[in-house]
């Protein structure tokens, strides 16, 4: 059996399940409080030196880390992840920029506004989050009002690791209404079989 | 031809240049100087939405974006990123740590310091820059003082992409002499055909 380390307010967490369900992969999940510190337990520390969720641990003791590393390993040979060449390159593009660019904006002012609770103390912080969030949604909303997926190659792990933070980014203060195509995109994500959509504590 | 448009200063934009040349491709350079808005302009605009480089341009036209998905890109098939599967996955984990846990914290102070010289106005930013980035050069630390590459695999697009701001981290003054098997790993690297390292400009 896989078991999942996570927390299950994280969105990065989230993937890791979502692509699970969606491979047809049983998984355990032990839930990990990275807001509580249960990171940097040695216990925890010892699984991933990095001292983050989510990780995997396979039936072997393997343990996988980096959730959009973890969804190419099991979208491997599936239609979440087309085969090599300039088509996996642009799902590929997608995934680094939504780790890059858009999860240290869109997901860390949900965390500071919704779970640590602490706007006040970090306004400089959220105002960066919300021009860099919003320039990060910016990119989304142009590609999708052209097309119905992040790439040419139908809905891929692109869609789902944007789809993580995307989904609850309302939790974080962003109007959505401001980007009517990732509002559809979203529709049509939520709409797919087998897909179980995490619910921002906003809605 | 392949035309790669990067900062030469940027080692995000060096990394694209050397998997270029480890693979035996030639190309031209376009100088963008993404410190004085050269990002900005509708013309960058149009071959990349999100405003960064470097970017790649095919023959065709096709314009490939994000330094990690450009490694994936060019790897392909070489022993630069082994086959899928676990061995393919430790390259992903690392690529993805680079660029969310490395990149923005090693990087960053070196620009802050070294391009931006704006050193005393960013006194708590650097103090992040400093905390964060050595704790990301710790983890490699653990992995390096037992191995001499960062997966089993031998030299792939993982060491690259790390050797990237590894190697001019001094200039973001961080005490390189703290990580002795970083220090090897990097002489290791430099030591290989083919390789250019970028000098940094404390060196």
């Amino acid at each position: 059996m896989i078991t999942v380390h996570g927390y299950a307010a994280s969105d990065n967490c989230w993937k890791v399940a979502q692509i699970l369900r969606s491979t047809g992969r049983d998984f355990a999940w032990v839930e990990v409080d990275s807001n509580a510190g249960a990171t940097r337990t040695p216990e925890f520390l010892a699984l991933n030196p990095n001292a983050k969720v989510p990780i995997v641990v396979l039936d072997d003791g393997t343990v996988i880390t980096e959730s959009a590393a973890i969804l190419c390993h099991f979208a491997e040979g599936t239609p979440w992840l087309p085969p090599a060449g300039l088509a996996r390159t642009r799902v590929l593009e997608w995934l680094f920029f939504e780790q890059y660019s858009h999860e240290p904006y869109v997901a860390v002012a949900r965390n500071i506004i919704a779970y640590q609770k602490q706007k006040a103390a970090n306004a400089d912080r959220l105002a960066q989050c919300w021009a860099r969030g919003a320039a990060a949604l910016d990119v989304m909303e142009t590609r999708l009002a052209q097309h119905d997926w992040l790439t040419d190659a139908g809905p891929t792990i692109a869609d789902l690791a944007l789809m993580g933070y995307t989904q609850v980014a309302e939790d974080g203060e962003f109007a959505m209404s401001r980007w009517p195509a990732i509002q559809a995109w979203l529709a049509r994500l939520r709409a797919l079989p087998g897909i179980v959509p995490l619910q921002g504590i906003s809605a």
